[in-house]
């Protein structure tokens, strides 16, 4: 259970949130650009953009949930269980593993549209990772300063679609969303005119009264409408912390107490951490559920051509305040 | 559980719903102007205006749900169990048992302006009918042409509404249904603009959209905001039978089909009989759950100055048409 | 705008809605059995099974909207038209004209499966009927005592989908309306649990609060809910009167009062007719929005191997009563 | 605007949002116990509890928002402008002006049902703080960690309710809001079962399906049944960062994001500040709308014997960290 969520003020900011109901030890990892990463189909890949973004490290591989290249590409995986669809190999397309999306994109591409047209050429195939880390169904935001695109793998093959909300949550698929938010139209952020009975005298009780209908529960559609709203509506000046203010504002909406969401398996959803993309700083902000103070790891204070995975974890106090090179 | 009406084109057109899991036998009862009500505080009553409406006959005694006089008076009671409140009989007042009150106002109002400042000085008792027919909590809609209110005995005492929207249906007190409007105030019968997002292409995808969040259910005050939205909104042309179509049409919205809404013992709610009173032309219009066509008692056809109830069965088969006074 | 929905009681009963901001002269048309049907693709049809339903009729020409035939084998057209998609004739299909397609299943077929079956093979094709009535985008209800079927000529060709519920709307396609019902599958027509607040005193103010959520406005997504909501829970005894009673009250719920629903063009959308075909007797009932009281052709009175069309006027006044064969 | 809750896990945790389209201003103020008072109506006030809360310093006075005492007694002032009644000054009662109310009980009660006892007496007056600072309609939340209440001047005087549920927001008043929740009671933080069509394979698309319904705008009533759903159903461990954290938590679904709520005059509300008392470590935790970092002030680090105001400034950067006594 997820939403991201990309905006623009001077610059991008691109974030989303991880709802689950247990950890697997998500931290942010700067992969440099010599970092080897074994490909399933085509070998290893030795050299490619460098990218910082969350992850888990599992056999000295960087499982990335979402993250941003040197170029300012972005990109966040969300679930989509029943729609994804997976492949056999095949000879005219570039297959690729799932947990290969992320890399491929961030280590190779230096816009979101390249993206987006390279996406088209490839075929998302059933590898696991390993026994324990199978392939789950994902679909994808990618987005720079100029562009945004949804991928979705589905029956039928890889589809691209141009998301000019720059929101994503989970199912259905992300062309039922957009349409979805026809029911919505008549909602702002202003205080709505009487045009239920003509010479009556009715008036709002409050602020807020011109977005009653807005869905306020964590079904994967509600939170698309919610998140789109405040994205689409909200404001902020121009400088770098206060888009990603605003961004972190945006997600809080779609975010989900413990006890208020349950799991299938009798825990409950929570809101793990989330996180804002600064493609124009380099910067990787982030919170977790029970650290809302936020952090950040800054890319450009790391080694773009090292070998090596620099990981800096996220769990910390309830004060935490962790900036990659400078003391907390 | 009831939804009452009342508009205006070139005369008046004032109805209800009767909700309930089981019929008492309503029958539509005209009273001429010498029957006796042998009121409970004030003895005797042989003379009074006309009447017809829906009634119950018990012991002689006709128990009207709902009515109207030959001077163009409409009431109609409508359930009110939780905030109804009966009083000890006061020297200062007059006395009126429940089942009194309709007789009351229909008997000695020549207007609903009349029947509004007789009930100010009202105070209703807890007076059975009999051990069988205990007082029931109800309020009332009290119309004519000219005006439109609300009486309801609540803790405190008699309180008199002018109701400008002339709808009524159940729980909570009418001021809360009222101001509860302003959450749907900005609904309408037309195409929404895009307010949620400027810029992007939002349409709607049929007919209706304007209306997206009018509540569909049973509950009482979802019925209210229903009815007030068709009262409001409906139009029709100047003749009678157009007005009557049209207060059908627009209680028909808050009709409810057997089954789909449950009363609390077990059976089911249903629409047992829908109701339009015509001060106009003096027709009391009626159709009922299992007989779906219009029929009507022309109270112009009985004699006034009669001292017997004449009564009207109310069931009737599929097809049935029944107009006092001519064959069919 | 359109709702239409099948229940099965000791018999089907299958009707619809048809809102329009204008009439076309609605009629109730008979075709016999040897009424020679010139069909744009493969030339004149000379004999097929009779059927009877609502139809205007254009240079002798039965356009239907909806219809049954003598083996029970209903058929309901309705708007659809964003969706819908045409095709150029092909060689390998049996080609249609929309205008066609009632008649083609009505007339060829002797269950709902055969003519699901049937029109896995149809190629729908943009023939107009006339200048006049070109071609508009529909889709369509299908059933009979043993099934119950939606027809959708999309991008991609004749897609079939099983309907278990009996009920179609409009937009967007039926396989999402299906899947949108999860977001109101909590609701019930009985008394809701306090599963708010464990512990807190919370409970309903009245009846049919287990259904709040509801929704009560004419988009088709809200009529698709309220009908499938009204017909899946609704109930009623075995009888013919009974079951057509109930597809009348299931619908009435999805009508419209003129001036509560804006057409584009500055009219109104209101229900012109609503009918119930019941295979079990051969009678097609209706109502009309001025004409309330339910009347009904009988096709079995008429001569199943005449070769001219017998039509029925639906106009009729506020207490119209006409059943074909009985003087009203 | 503005929301306010209060939770008990092993102690008591109480906050509120500040939500205006404007600052004036706000700090955190310790009032040490000799801190002088100049009441209104019964002289200058020389010796009180001690507190610590959000408020604006005016000519020397705290106008205090809201806070709590070093008895554990905690109140907030919410924003009730159309049913807040003041009265004239009355002989028989304790006459305060509304600025009075939250320095009256935390400086002289030891236990929220010591302040519902005492503010039955009082009699709420329209005395202006100043001319540039007049009295505004407010009510207020009083918790400790036995009882929870709401407090209310309206027309008939100041009553006091209980509120078991702890949440706060503005009109209409509180009983309404109460009431109000019976139309949500069917929401649950769990999966829904299929109540709508038995029989019918309706399934969630996604977690989050049995809150469908859950209102998301900003108007009062809808930030109530938020704030209550997640209050009530909300879960944490019983430390004190944990109850804090929770209580953020649950706050952050009422904040409203700057752009999307239009006040009144052009501007936008968004929430200036959320605040969280924990009366079990004299500690008033808070967070502004552009340092979502949480600081505290910890009221036993203060000298409670002092005569004068302690100011701890509430704006500060992004990544601001306070806490009085302690390096940042």
């Amino acid at each position: 259970m997820c939403t991201a969520a990309a905006i623009k003020t001077s610059s991008l900011f691109f974030g989303r949130t991880l709802d689950y109901h247990k950890s697997f030890g998500e931290e942010v990892v700067f992969t440099p650009r010599r970092f080897t990463f074994p490909m399933r189909f085509c070998g290893d890949w030795r050299r490619h953009y460098a990218m910082v973004g969350a992850a888990i490290v599992a056999e000295g591989y960087p499982l990335y949930y979402d993250g941003m290249n040197e170029r300012g590409v972005c990109v966040a995986g969300l679930n989509f269980p029943h729609s994804a669809a997976f492949f056999p190999p095949s000879q005219s397309k570039i297959n690729l593993a799932q947990f290969e999306i992320i890399p491929y994109i961030l280590g190779s591409c230096a816009t979101a549209a390249q993206a987006a047209h390279e996406l088209e050429n490839v075929n998302l195939t059933r590898e696991n990772f390993s026994k324990e880390l199978p392939a789950a169904g994902l679909h994808w935001l990618i987005a720079d300063g100029a562009d945004c695109f949804v991928a979705e793998s589905v029956a039928g093959g890889m589809r691209i679609h141009r998301n000019n909300l720059g929101v994503l949550t989970n199912e259905p698929p992300f062309l039922y969303q957009l349409s979805n938010l026809s029911r919505y139209m008549m909602l702002s952020p202003g205080l709505p005119a009487n045009n239920f009975c003509k010479g009556a005298d009715i008036r709002p009780q409050g602020m807020g009264y011109g977005a009653i209908g807005l869905p306020g529960d964590m079904s994967p559609q509600s939170r698309f409408v919610r998140a789109a709203f405040f994205a689409c509506n909200s404001n902020c000046g121009g400088g770098e912390e206060e888009g990603v203010n605003r961004l972190f504002h945006i997600l809080s909406g779609a975010s989900v107490p413990h006890g208020c969401c349950a799991a299938g398996d009798g825990g409950w959803e929570s809101t793990l951490y989330t996180c804002c993309c600064s493609p124009a700083s380099g910067r990787y902000y982030f919170t977790t559920y029970s650290s809302p103070a936020p952090r950040c790891v800054d890319m450009r204070l790391e080694n773009y051509e090292g070998d090596a995975l620099v990981r800096y974890p996220m769990r910390g106090g309830f004060f935490a305040q962790v900036v990659n090179g400078r003391a907390r």
